[in-house]
């Protein structure tokens, strides 16, 4: 996984315990896709401070991890269920139009949007 | 949900922010099923100091889901899943025997294997 993708699900999952200026200017970098300047520009601080701040923030963000893992358990659910979405889509294309398996396909689609 | 499963739960996501000593006490309470006093004469501390060190750590956990939510939002998948698997019973009653669904039936258990 790109360090980005991953910095910015472990911002998902812990964001919680930073402070709110951590969590600011994190969600923009991550959820918001603002660059370091734009930031910058916007809470009036240099780039260099930008860059700190979410440094920091990350190698916090990656201490819970090391402590909890529950990126890597959910991470490890994932690729679960989108092998079982897979394994039914075939199975759909054997039973043609079967209602009770759809049900459950969207069911499977629901809970990885969950995840997301 | 009751309080005492809630809280193992609790100390199964979060224990890994509490102190060592939090950590050996909540771990024989809510893992080993030791009680109280159990644990009060191996520590060699009285019951009530056994007593109020869970209960603030329970409210030290409390207070990581109350930022996190990560509980809630595993407690959502767990009962999407245990919903997948009541229908995908209901499918192999139907259709007998076919491996595929066996397959995805016992992907979709070792998915709720590791939730638990």
């Amino acid at each position: 996984m790109e360090a980005i993708v991953k910095n910015g699900l472990l911002y998902d999952f812990y964001g919680g315990l930073l402070t709110d200026k951590q969590r600011r200017i994190m969600s923009l970098y991550y959820n918001e896709d603002w660059n370091m300047s734009e930031i910058a520009d916007s809470e009036q601080v240099s780039r260099q401070a930008v860059h700190d701040l979410i440094r920091r923030s990350d190698h916090v963000l990656e201490g819970y991890e090391e402590k909890l893992g529950l990126l890597k358990r959910f991470m490890e659910q994932r690729e679960l269920l989108q092998s079982i979405k897979q394994d039914l889509h075939e199975l759909s294309g054997d039973m043609l139009h079967n209602d009770k398996l759809l049900a459950v396909v969207a069911k499977v689609e629901r809970l990885i949007e969950i995840e997301e």
